[in-house]
């Protein structure tokens, strides 16, 4: 059912800052920024690989406000770790298989996610306290 | 230098149990079960797809006891994301590159880590608090 590591996401207080960092440090590239109200973030996609399934990436977030999910998260946690996400081929047919296995989600259906993606998150209670999404990518040009 | 996520490590109270969870809910299946003594756990990795760069994995850990690493994660802050792991080609080489960025390695040489892997840590604090694992796969059987 997962087609890869799609992404972490790693909560931080500063994008640019540390978009510079993960650049420098770890040679990857930003392919991708955005800012999501919906979500309270402003974000950037940095890639690392490409695999059969599609690519993987290193996903940075910036709260937008400190009463936004990953702003909380910020003043609870500090930087960090913020959540996981697999890329499974068909996001509702996975929504209903693992909500069906009586893990909550805390999308009703899928929602966008970065570059064009569809995407739903799990429960962290039911998935031993993983913040756990699932992504499914856009159809590739043909 | 980043070949792909190989891994996230996620720490949780009872391996057994959790491996079961992972396999019901996501399909994915344990390929690999290991004690290891020098880091304080028991570790399963679960293999979630394969790319140009190698496999990627999700991997359970439970500790050993309290006063280990994990164990000492778990009581501050609970079951949950605990590291991610890149794949490098060349981990020596990595180590050099990287600490010389002035980012601190947690190990001087390359240890031992899950199948034949050759692992080092860097210091979280200096990846914006990102737990931030290097890992070389060993060679593949020709």
């Amino acid at each position: 059912m997962l087609l890869r590591i799609d992404h972490v996401g790693i909560a931080c207080e500063n994008l640019d800052e540390k978009i510079a960092y993960y650049e420098a440090t770890f040679g990857v590239t930003v392919v991708s920024r955005e800012v999501n109200e919906e979500q309270g973030v402003k974000e950037a996609m940095l890639h690392v690989a490409d695999g059969e399934g599609g690519g993987s990436y290193i996903q940075l977030l910036e709260p937008l406000g400190p009463d936004t999910p990953v702003g909380k998260f910020l003043a609870k946690r500090g930087e960090g770790l913020h959540h996981i996400a697999y890329g499974v081929p068909d996001i509702e047919a996975a929504m209903e298989r693992i909500g069906g296995s009586g893990v909550r989600l805390l999308d009703e259906r899928p929602r966008h996610g970065a570059m064009g993606t569809s995407i739903a998150f799990l429960h962290p209670k039911d998935v031993g306290g993983v913040l756990t999404e699932l992504v499914e990518s856009p159809p590739r040009p043909s």
